[in-house]
């Protein structure tokens, strides 16, 4: 059974000791197996406060990033390589130190609209980082997920097929795709075909909808997308992810466009997510049940 | 809001007492709001047994029948019309004793599979005779829901346009259309039109999937539905039909061709769906809202 | 490359000498590759006219029929299955005679409304008539397929699994399964799926849409068939199937419940198809082509 | 009957005397009505020279562009302001000069990444200057349609709804609403829904596909746009985008973010899209008047 996730930014634009217990103990409240707590500055995360309120809800912990111009894995620039390579390492330490199985997000390249397309140089030195980083999480059974997003967040991977070459080049058995539906919605041919296609190599998913509020609000089809992740066999976490102008700020709002007021209720906003995606997935697996079904006698 | 109900074809092929009192039991036990019942032949539903079942769940009741060949008002044979008019009759007091508030189903015409085409003198007698059944009807507020079929049930009312076409004819204002997903899913040119255009006629609605099992494991864009439903402001009843050779037996199983274990687990299939619905329906009536918002200032 | 073919119905309700010449004459004009000519019964086709009229026009054909009651190989009857071996043992004669491939349609069971289900005895009969058949089919290089039908057409192949299931039962690698939008839109719990797991066993496949109108009046999601039946890799001919009440006739018009006048002028509703299929199948080569597309360097 | 458009860049990244001549040549080759030209700089457009070929092929023009951060009409800075009055003033004269009908994109504010969110000054200022340019646009009969884009694009117009909101705030009856599919996919909670209540509003329509190729290889679910246009009662140009590496070079390439090359035969491309645009207006205008259709007698 696939564990069902919350991402943090549903409850609080940062991660302070306030914001770290509200998030976890509403999530856990509702019900949800485990919180990704977004990881863009490690620096700001208390890891023993975290640790409690983890251990007094009872649920896990997953974390997500995005790397910046100075920390951009494929710029090409030893320096910054070196710099980003220190920032997944102290992600690791702090996901190793509690207990946390996934590392998920745009940990190749930088997390921003870029000007320019990727460069070959670039790619390749991205993959020998991730290997050396993916040797350190090893370590700690944890899984690197490489985010694959739209053309506005990054210029290397914005497609499943994309992700799933890159992880094939790293060569890590803990490097595996992290496929979202808002940014699938954007670039792939066919959402369905990208999750079953990607199969063994999905290591992370992200649930929302084509706007990023209410799940059923926007343009995907959703429940082509949950009888797809029955298909391809994906067992890891389903994440529910979502960003309304009521909640985040600076600098994610301006990097993510958020400029609209999607929704105000973010308990409400939660709830719903788990019922549709519950309900989603039950109806996902009998249907996968049933269409096998031969004669009778 | 719309109330929730459940077709007893879930939980039982008939209506005995023991079969009565589960139903109703196990609707109320999952949080609907009313069962429908089949009332096929009304003479088999012991109501002062069923009034005391519902009084104790706490929920309300709706009634469903085809006609036969014998009782058919489409016939143009004045003796058929008579005993049709009069089972309408029998079923009309019994929703009146049980305080019902809708009788709905192919109440037109038989409910079998027809081998010629309906004919104008058919019609026209099905629209006097429902005229005097919805007389009748409102002096206890009972509304009438014609029940719009596909091809292998009725030869009458097969489309949305056609149901709103007859109750134009009757002119009853207590004569409305019961649409139903999966019927519509066969006959409708654009089944969120359909919902949209049908609007203030709709009286009653079924919801289920292309193949009568699980919502969700059929061809049909629920989704969408739920969104026409919001569209359309309809705020009537609700109510889930599916039907398994698990549970049906002769006549229904026969009349309905239902060659196929769907499912096993009434249980399983009702709470299902209502947790599917009352998703769907949340993300309907938020899309509906956020779909309007202009300008932040 | 797929054929492409039209069912004859979209012209005519028989094959009369000027009926044959002009449904033959119209799908050549058209562009498609091949006619399938309604072979109910056999002894109504002038095999040397329509020969001719094949070779004017250029085109291929293709044979589809169901058995009636007195022929139903799923009856348990001996008399009845001798009686539909000797029927289908005609259309192989006449399909070899004019150089067909395919013969299509019910050929397992009544093409009817049964009242009960099929039976364990009857489904073993028609296994074993239809080997027979299949063989004789061999030796002229024709291919059988199983055509998978709505519960309202036959009790016995309603879903692509079952169909599946009875070639694997009768073993003969010219048995295969004929698949068609408007019946799995009805039993299939997932269309796509389906097909795709249906996928080496497809033999025969239906367009039209859900109402059986023009494609795109109904609620079949078609873009995904034909994504679907590209994954599947079936190369084997793609036939558009339409009626109205304007064309078809009894005793099609009664089996069928053709209540209904869906269009009139069966030329623009062909033209139509045809560029609405290969507009689509386009669209389906090139998304799964893009879909696979790895890192750019 | 709609217009049907192609966008310039599917056949070269500029206006050069030879990139003109080809799009435009191209284009009505193909069959399409109107070429739809990019202005982001109206010094680059050879009228004259447009004229010419413009008379040759016998189709028409239509412009689109953005403006940039130095003459944001969003910017609440007047200097820029009065330069985006007369970059949008010389587009005007330039439509004029060729006979166009339309200037569309994004109008109303640069296009471009925003990092902050849009001010009350800033559309307020946008909404006046528009005022004026709508002025001098009407005296040649000239619409004006306000591009709806992503979040990526601009912090102003992001939904249907705030089009709409702008158009009433402006009120002149030349200044609409351009939807774009793109977009829509992205931002709109109902792209059906958002089509059909822009309604009268809806000045221009562009088609295309979720990640900018073919059409029918993303996501959007192309068959209900066409249904909701048709519902609509839109009856102005629709006019295909597509975009690829292979063609587009700076500083589009940047903007949009154009990694990967979705095609490189955009004759093939354009042809296809026409098809498939086609097709599926047909099936809108058949769903439509089928689904309305009452009793038969």
């Amino acid at each position: 059974m696939n564990k069902l996730g919350l991402h943090g930014n549903v409850w609080a634009a940062g991660w302070s000791h306030d914001e770290c217990a509200r998030a976890i103990g509403n999530t856990a409240e509702l019900g949800f197996d485990l919180v990704e707590a977004p990881a863009l500055d490690p620096s700001l995360i208390d890891v023993a406060f975290t640790a409690k309120q983890l251990e007094k809800a009872g649920i896990g912990i997953t974390f997500s990033l995005g790397l910046d111009a100075e920390t951009d894995l494929s710029s090409g620039d030893p320096e910054k390589i070196r710099r980003g390579e220190a920032r997944l390492g102290d992600v690791v330490s702090m996901t190793r130190d509690l207990g946390g199985t996934h590392i998920c997000g745009i940990i190749y390249s930088a997390f921003q609209k870029y000007m320019v397309p990727a460069t070959k140089e670039g790619i390749a030195g991205s993959v020998d980082a991730l290997r050396r980083v993916a040797e350190k999480a090893a370590a700690s059974d944890i899984v690197l997920g490489l985010e694959v997003v739209n053309r506005y967040e990054t210029n290397v991977l914005n497609t499943a097929a994309q992700g799933v070459d890159m992880c094939k080049r790293i060569g890590a058995p803990n490097v595996k795709v992290h496929l979202d539906v808002y940014h699938m919605n954007i670039e792939e041919a066919d959402m369905e075909a990208a999750i079953i296609d990607t199969g063994d190599y999905i290591g992370y998913f992200h649930t929302g909808d084509s706007n990023r509020g209410y799940m059923g609000t926007g343009s995907i089809d959703l429940p082509r997308v949950f009888k797809a992740l029955v298909r391809s066999g994906y067992q890891g976490p389903i994440t529910f992810e979502s960003f309304s102008s009521a909640v985040v700020g600076q600098p994610l709002e301006g990097i993510l466009g958020i400029w609209r007021n999607l929704w105000e209720d973010g308990y409400d906003l939660a709830r719903h997510a788990k019922m549709y995606t519950e309900s989603q997935l039950k109806s996902a697996h009998e249907a996968h049940n049933c269409g096998r079904k031969g004669l009778p006698f």
